[in-house]
């Protein structure tokens, strides 16, 4: 009998403990379930999957020997890859939801922003104020990231009509995205970018990549969308870049703390958007279905989906 | 070097220069450009291509004997076709910007209004509001006509994950919408709409196609988007039902009356939007990108886009 361990807060074993038993049983699977607590955790040693969020309290590895792989319920890893108990194979979450998700919050607030939406909803006043913005295919965006979700939010924004460029560590292809990658070719990237969408993995090498230096190639009056990670930006350089006019909006759906200190400029400034980290929720129904799919690739001896590449640290 | 003689009021040569010496350039194209002034028109036997307005001044064509073709600037060419002295070959405008206008304005505004973008718009004091809107495939959108606006914004809507239906006098097939028609198929195509897009012609029989009766068939808290025409709504009952809640937002760029004048309802109603008439409007980029590549077509040999048949008259 399979021996999972689920390995995450308690709310999420109330949102996940049915999707994951009904996509498990689809696959027909003989196992045992059972959530991290003092109370019901399984021997560490009989375990074969751990279903696993970064903040659960569930930190060591080391005794989990015959664990075939962990199975991260986020995209996100940069809370586990500095793991140094973690020698198992180490799957991220790809969901169609997280990943939709994203493409309708990236879609909706790059439309926003190029169509210059907040003038009018600001300004129901019995004013008519005629503003016609230019088209998409005058509006260049640079999406940065190039993995699951980058790809398609960048797909969608080119089959709107956006010019779209792409950047990435290593070099990639993507139809309908002028693909770029490297060190040298963030500046490519970002050259007299009207929208620049942050989809970066967070790693030592990619903090802080929108700063001072790189905000100088944007477009005058671009916007910047951070769907990403908080870090990813130099907060004190955007700041400085949208009171001087160099950044027109930005818009931002992640932070370095989180919820965003009611205190912080953010809030207060008035050509910064902030949405409370909602652009790309996973939904336990499709995230349950790629945990058992990898469970039962585990069983078949086929190989692992979205497996985390730790040298590279995502 | 290519001689190009602009001809329309002064206020378009404002609007126009920038964008077609842009397009002109992109072509890698020599070129002399002037406006049709006293002080500055090009000798008329010199120039090669005149980009014409027909409320221009300059309507003897007869000196320009050697101009490739007359590149208009509007769609329309009933004000030119009589004009005896135009023997050179003729081209209309076919601007895709209206059509492509129009799609970002209708995508734009149903991503706002699917995402429940205004509370975070309207909520920068500090607090921390998570609300995870559902996936557009949970979000049913009708789109009442399936021309060349209504087909372009239904399958962009589809292409993004929401589930399409639309609706039109005469029998459709439009891949990826549900298409139905006729007086019997409109409860249908709005039975449980979360979002209705109008875009129909405005004829006798289409005038009022959203009223009391047919407001009953949407989703409770439907969206409502008129980019269409104002006439295609009864006023009072969209009122009515936005005061009820059956409606919970309507987003209006076109009246009865426009400018919508300022103690109209709609622009002081806490759940309606007003825009004005921005959604599809010819932009001046996107003219002059076919302008150029006329020209650019003139001077390699290749047959003209967009030529008007006289003897038809369009």
């Amino acid at each position: 009998m399979i021996q999972i361990q689920f390995a995450a807060r308690s709310l999420r074993w109330a949102e996940y403990e049915a999707p994951l038993r009904a996509a498990l049983d689809a696959h027909g699977l003989d196992y045992r379930m059972e959530n991290y607590t003092q109370d019901a955790s399984l021997p560490p040693e009989s375990v074969d999957y751990i279903v696993y969020a970064p903040n659960s309290h569930l930190q060591d590895f080391t005794a989990y020997t015959r664990c075939k792989a962990v199975l991260n319920l986020w995209a996100g890893v940069e809370g586990i890859t500095g793991n140094r108990t973690l020698t198992q194979p180490l799957a991220r979450m790809v969901d169609h939801g997280l990943t939709q998700g994203m493409v309708e919050w990236v879609v909706g607030h790059a439309m926003r922003l190029h169509l210059g939406m907040d003038i009018h909803l600001n300004g129901q006043d019995g004013i008519w104020r005629r503003h016609v913005p230019p088209l998409a295919e005058d509006r260049p965006v640079t999406i940065l990231g190039l993995g699951a979700l980058g790809t398609a939010c960048g797909t969608a924004l080119a089959q709107l009509g956006f010019p779209v460029r792409g950047w990435s560590r290593s070099p990639k292809d993507v139809p309908g995205i002028t693909c770029l990658s490297g060190p040298d070719g963030l500046a490519q990237a970002l050259a007299g970018a009207g929208i620049v969408v942050l989809l970066l993995p967070l790693t030592d090498a990619t903090e802080n990549t929108l700063n001072a230096a790189t905000l100088q190639h944007l477009a005058p009056g671009a916007f910047v969308l951070n769907p990403g990670r908080g870090p990813l930006i130099d907060d004190t350089a955007l700041l400085a870049a949208l009171d001087a006019g160099g950044v027109a909006q930005a818009t931002l759906d992640v932070f370095r703390e989180e919820p965003l200190p009611p205190d912080h400029p953010y809030w207060a400034h008035p050509n910064v958007t902030v949405t409370p980290h909602i652009a790309s929720e996973t939904r336990a129904s499709s995230a349950a279905k790629v945990i058992a799919e990898n469970i039962r690739r585990g069983e078949a001896g086929e190989p692992f989906l979205h497996l985390v590449n730790r040298d590279a640290g995502y």
